[in-house]
């Protein structure tokens, strides 16, 4: 399976930082590459989520600042696919298996209310999470979850310092030896 | 199958808006029957998601003020279970078949980094949707998309006045008779 970066559209310095911080720990947390915060640049989101990566571990990129339309035809030049999360698009359980067997690496492109039109046209792929108004945080999780196969579930993280511990009832943390 | 509440604990009237916000779209979408916000009144959020039910249909219901523990407690003397999502809990694979063979009633509890330990010894289960520092929304829409084994996306809502229809590039949105 190949690469899959996150886009995120719309982000506004400030007003939009817990927003995009979600975007990003669901994004590492379940399974993808990196994400890029588009048109915008945030020092603060970048440094949380590197610094985060280095305790939890990676790799995990995170930038910002690209313009949204040049990270995505700049993507689809190297040969990757596009698919954007949106309420409006074909149904998730209908279109996955041809996302997977695409082979390319994939850009998966999340937003807002405001995302621009043209974003529906230049995306290989239109998906919805269910054709409900709908958070873009939880469409991203489902969407990472299926396209992986929850293979999230079961993946290791390197050069991690800490290691949650799962448990029954309590809250258990390892320094990981290094 | 029983019915899904969602609690959300840790909300602060402003600032947590949004990502209340967010927890109410995704379980709204991924086919629980509420949202109950702990502790602190938000009518903003409340009419919100009423408006949103109004035009896309419920039945779904959100309340805000009841006291975090109260509404643990009586869920749990009605003879409902309660499930803690949090990175620290057990892995979703594992417990998943437990929680649906339960046959109860199910609370979900999300919250945030300052979530009361206390928490974690009412929970029936502590559950992680991957033991990586996470989104509270991401963590609920995995989880609901596997407790209810991806029936979200061929639920209806009823009483709706608009409905999305899935489109492969364009915003197609109908009014429903009525």
């Amino acid at each position: 399976m190949g690469r899959i970066i996150i886009l995120r559209i719309g982000h506004r310095f400030f007003r939009d930082q817990r927003v995009t911080t979600h975007v990003c720990l669901t994004a590492r947390a379940l399974g993808a590459d990196g994400v890029i915060i588009a048109d915008h640049e945030d020092k603060i989101v970048e440094s949380t989520i590197r610094e985060l990566t280095s305790r939890f571990g990676g790799p995990f990129t995170v930038h910002s600042g690209t313009p949204w339309r040049k990270a995505v035809k700049d993507w689809q030049a190297e040969g990757g696919r596009v698919v954007h999360l949106t309420a409006y698009g074909l149904p998730l359980p209908k279109m996955i298996p041809e996302i997977q067997n695409s082979g390319r690496d994939v850009m998966v492109v999340v937003g807002s209310e405001k995302m621009p039109g043209e974003m529906f046209k230049l995306a290989d792929w239109n998906i919805s999470v269910t054709s409900q108004p709908m958070s873009e945080i939880a469409a991203l999780a489902v969407f990472l979850d299926w396209y992986k196969e929850h293979s999230a579930f079961v993946q290791e993280f390197s050069g991690s310092r800490l290691r949650i511990v799962p448990s029954k009832d309590g809250k258990e943390i390892q320094q990981v030896p290094g």
